[in-house]
C-alpha cells in the first residue's frame, strides 16, 4: 500500500517501492536543551534552522513536536508549525499526545499532514480518529493498547489489527494508516528491539500497511547513541520498516538508511547511490 | 550448531548464542598495494602489524590470504602464517582457493584453522573435504557450483545443502561446516546481496549450520565502502549470520557489529555494549 502525505505544493508517497521515508525528527524539545528555551522565550530560530537542515540533508517529512513543560501546548505547536512553514515547504507529521493539540496544528497545516499518533487505547482511538476522518489525514498507529506496551511480535500485530480495522469502520483508508510497533530504549528493555522488529514482517504480510519506527529511541540514555541507532535504522530497513522517524542531520545515520534501502533492494545502486553522493558532495 | 576453532592457546566458538564472530579480513593483498608490495619484497612488517591491530580491535579469527600474482604461492603462504603466529594466538581462516595452499598452509597451523574455502564445484569437494577431514578442520562451504553462482536465495540453500551432505558423508560434522551464501559487488548485480541475505534464514532453518559472509565485497568499486559495509553487517547480522569476514579496524564497521548483536537479542545491552565501549576506551 502506499501513503500519500502532502503540503500545498510538495507530495511525498510512502511504499514500499523505493528508497525509504525520513521523517525528520529534530524539532523536538525532549532532551534538547537549546531547543527548550528558544521555544520558552518564543523564539523560532533554532526551529527554522533545523527544519530547513533536515530538508537539506534528505528528510522528505518533518515531525513537530513542540511539548515543553509548563508553556501552553496548543498556541506554541502553531507557532512552531508557522515557523517551519515559512522556511520549507516539505509535508508535516503533527506529534502530540494531546488531541487538543493535534487539532490546533490542523487549522495551521493545509495539504494532507500525518497525525502522530493514535493508539489502541479506547480513549485515544475515539479522539483521534475523528481528527484524521474530518482533515482527511495520515495517522501513525503506535501498537500499544489499554494494557501498555505487548511483549510479543504476534500481540503487536494483534494490537495493530485493532487499529486499522477501527480506522477502517470509520472510512478511513487502510493505507493512510501507519503502523508504528514501538521501540523503547533497550536500558528498560533488552527485547523490547528484538520483538518490535520480529513484529514488522507479520504486519506487513497480514495488514499490507507501511511500517514506522523511531530510530532513536533504543539508544536512549546508553553512550554511544549514533553507532546504536545507524546498526537499528539498518535493521528496521531490512525488517520492513518503509519510513523511519530519524535525525538525517547523524551523517552515519543518513548514509546507513540509503545504503539500506539499497542492499534490501529498494531503488538502484547506479541510480540512488551514485547520484545521492555526488548531489551530497555539492552541497 | 556450534562451531569451535583454536589456536594452540586460544579456542572461538562460532554459533547463534553471543555476539557475532568477527573475522579479520585485512591480511589479503587484493586491492591493498602497500601489502602486495611488502609480501613482494618478503618483508612481513605490515602482515604483524595488521594480524596485532585486528586481534584488539575484536577480530576472533583473521583470515590469512596470500595471493601475489606471480609470487610462489604455498611458500608465501607459509611465511605469511609463521608472521601471523609470532604475534599473535588467534586462530586463523586460511583463505585460497587452491588446495595446495591450503595444504602447505595446514603444515604451519596448530589447532584447528578454518580452511577458507571449498565450494559446490566437483574439484573443489574432491580436492579440499580431503583436507578438512585429514587436518580435522573447519572450511567454509560457498554456495557456488559448476553452474556458477545461483541466483535465487532457494537455488543458493540447494547448493549448501549439497556441500553439507558431501562433507557428512565423508565423516565431517555438519557443525563444522560454515556455509558463505557469497555476496559479490553490487556493481555487478544490484540484488545479489538480496538473494544472498534472503538466503540466510533459509539455510539456518534448513541446515542449522553457522553462516558467514564477506562484508566487503558488496562495496567493491564503489565509493564511499565503509557506509554500505557497516550497512551492510547490520543486515547480514539480522538475517541470521554468525560470524563475518569483515574489517574490524574500521570503526563505523565494528561498532555495528557489536551493536547489531545487541539489536537481534544475541548478547546484553549492559554486559556487552558498556563494558565493550569501556574497554574499547581504554586502549
Amino acid at each position: 500500500l502506499k501513503t500519500t502525505v502532502s503540503s500545498p505544493t510538495q507530495t511525498v508517497t510512502i511504499s514500499r517501492d523505493g528508497p525509504v521515508t525520513i521523517i525528520g525528527e529534530r524539532i523536538n524539545p525532549s532532551g534538547r536543551k537549546r531547543l527548550t528555551a528558544s521555544l520558552k522565550a518564543g523564539n523560532m530560530e533554532v526551529v527554522r534552522r533545523d527544519a530547513v537542515a533536515q530538508a537539506r540533508a534528505g528528510a522528505s517529512l518533518l515531525d513537530v513536536n513542540a511539548y515543553v513543560p509548563g508553556v501552553g501546548q496548543a498556541v506554541l505547536m502553531q507557532q512552531v508549525i508557522r515557523a517551519v512553514r515559512e522556511v520549507t515547504d516539505v509535508p508535516l507529521c503533527i506529534d502530540s499526545h494531546s488531541p487538543r493539540v493535534l487539532k490546533a496544528a490542523l487549522r495551521e497545516c493545509q495539504g494532507k499532514p500525518v497525525l502522530n499518533s493514535v493508539n489502541g487505547k479506547e480513549r485515544s482511538l475515539a479522539a483521534v480518529l475523528p481528527l484524521v476522518v474530518e482533515h482527511r489525514t495520515a495517522v501513525i498507529g503506535m501498537a500499544m493498547d489499554d494494557e501498555g506496551l505487548p511483549e510479543t511480535a504476534v500481540q503487536r500485530l494483534r494490537t495493530a489489527a485493532r487499529i486499522v480495522e477501527r480506522a477502517e469502520s470509520l472510512g478511513i483508508p487502510r493505507r493512510d494508516v501507519i503502523v508504528d510497533p514501538v521501540v523503547l530504549t533497550a536500558r528498560l528493555d533488552a527485547l523490547a528491539a528484538r520483538e518490535a522488529l520480529k513484529s514488522i514482517p507479520l504486519i506487513v504480510r497480514e495488514l499490507g500497511v507501511n511500517v514506522t519506527l523511531g530510530a532513536s529511541n533504543l539508544s536512549h540514555g546508553l553512550p554511544h547513541r549514533t553507532a546504536i541507532n545507524a546498526a537499528f535504522v539498518a535493521i528496521a530497513i531490512a525488517s520492513g520498516a518503509t519510513c523511519l522517524i530519524a535525525n538525517p542531520l547523524d551523517r552515519q545515520v543518513r548514509e546507513t538508511i540509503r545504503a539500506s534501502s539499497l542492499i534490501v533492494g529498494r531503488g538502484e545502486w547506479t541510480l540512488h547511490w551514485i547520484d545521492w553522493l555526488c548531489r551530497s558532495s555539492e552541497r
